[in-house]
């Protein structure tokens, strides 16, 4: 299965282009859009998602991920083999929360161009062929050259800050394995944990970990996001129980 | 075929999970997306919606029907079968619409929950596996528990109401079979019959029954619900001919 | 592989209706969303859009293409071979600037209606069922009748102005093949060649021949609609060095 991640837009041509260059590549092969609205330009959000989403999908997985607003520049792009999983992107940090938290990982420099290679364009040009062919099962070692780590990481820790909002309003934050009786208040506001949305009353702000994980801020049958005003970026505080 | 028909919106990544957890359940069946943008957590313009959109769908379809904002509460979960076509998701009226207009229809109600079930996704973690047992053809005949009715029902009936706005600006309502003498109007405005756009002039109102059997509103290469102000839950007026 | 190219939009259920009739129709085939959010009923910048995005795709790619404002008046429905694909979509221009590109074209009127069609949804009912036939390799010889030109022609030359803007907002033009030392200004502002976004200031304005062959005008990690006020159809002026 490849897996698409990327902040290119769902309404514009590009994750098309990517598919169809795919399909070409490595016909027949399952290939599902995972998220193509990251947060745009911003891969360190971009990595506690993946971190977290990633950990979901099977084995043998195939991720290309590409939030890349270096492209064309002198910034390197790998291919990352962590937790029996394919992850295929720049290196600009966005594989480095995957890679720190995977008991085994080795990555690799992606050593070679396609022949026609757009420079604003890698995901179509040279990710996509790179991870159909990992997909297919081929060994790409002619175009890839092992190294000892990614060149760009971030802290892998977890990550007190709003990270993702949903088209609801839920407000996802980086922040993993929080418990039940911690308070937990951002953008002036305190939340009150459920476990689900119907836990508290229509309206009402609450806390939760999420189907990926990560504790997030809600309002049931409502919009954090336009309730507290609440936008990525935003710090959220914890305070765990004694 | 599975189809999806969900208020998950197609910017998040709650779409391209359920399609991994269908994609390891059932390797190789087509999924096609319906419709993501059901107006969030209104199960009763769903309901309405579902029912007109999937008597276009072949016999043998499997719909996963998910706008669930009880999610983790004890509500129920069923799998219907009407038409020749099977449904599956949460017992809260949304299925109902579908039953009550199939000369023929099964209920069962959901009694199996898998090792991890994520309090706010019963969509992948629950629905997703039904549906892909049902779609593979096999009988999930112990997971499910036949019951005589459905728990949560709506009116049937046609429905006088705006249920969905699309991105022209279109508004379809719950209304069927209106003749084309019959006089319509909303939110201050009076629409001509018109089969299709052209057949008014530009910027002008019509109404016409849409390819899903619904009367609809729109304005011919404009915005109905700019130029009218129309939202969805908007009352609409049929007079038909005495 | 069926390309699907159309102003239908991504959040309503026009889409998944023409996929399951195409897995109806040509089960197993491969079909990818290239654009659904063409400018609504601008068929003039989807020809030159279709005209610089076709040409990345392999020989026998078939193009479903409906941005169709007139749909269910007596506009014509073609079929067209140009330059080794297939295009099936309204007689409006939209597939003229492909064609007047082409060194080799063929058109044929489609002189066949199904059962059942929706006076508004001919993509779904006409063009879906054309293509499906033309995809699996059968000839729809009984339903086409060849022609000697298409109805409505656009001027297929290049076009200054913005003809779209994606999510980032960058705005792309029709321009091709425009020197790297040429002047370029819109909407008050002068743009600085870069060969990609990185190659000038955060924030800065830049130009770039883009992946699809068209000159683009953008701004380093912030969005060029926003900063210069840039819209569809705003003129776009270049001065080539003499």
């Amino acid at each position: 299965m490849i897996v698409l991640f990327t902040d290119f837009g769902i309404r514009d041509p590009y994750v098309g282009q990517i598919k169809a260059r795919l399909a070409e590549c490595a016909p027949g092969q399952a290939v599902v859009d995972l998220l193509h609205e990251v947060p745009d330009f911003n891969a360190h959000a971009g990595a506690h998602l993946l971190a977290a989403l990633a950990s979901n999908f099977p084995p043998g997985s195939v991720f290309l991920a590409v939030v890349d607003p270096g492209v064309g520049t002198p910034r390197g792009a790998v291919a990352l083999q962590a937790g029996g999983r394919w992850f295929v992107g720049p290196d600009n940090g966005l594989l480095s929360v995957v890679a720190a938290r995977a008991a085994d990982r080795r990555v690799w420099r992606i050593a070679w161009q396609p022949e026609a290679l757009a420079p604003t364009f890698h995901g179509r040009d040279l990710f996509a062929p790179i991870a159909a062919e990992i997909a297919r099962g081929e060994s790409p070692a002619a175009k890839l050259q092992q190294v000892d780590a990614l060149a760009v990481e971030f802290d892998a820790g977890d990550l007190a800050r709003v990270i993702y909002i949903d088209h609801y309003g839920n407000a996802w934050t980086g922040l993993r394995a929080v418990p039940s009786d911690a308070r937990v208040s951002a953008a002036g506001g305190t939340f009150r944990y459920s476990e689900s949305f119907g836990g508290v009353a229509k309206g009402e702000g609450l806390w939760f970990m999420n189907s990926a994980g990560l504790l997030e801020l809600a309002v049931n049958r409502g919009s954090a996001a336009a309730v507290y005003g609440l936008e990525v970026g935003d710090p959220v505080r914890v305070q765990r129980p004694n």
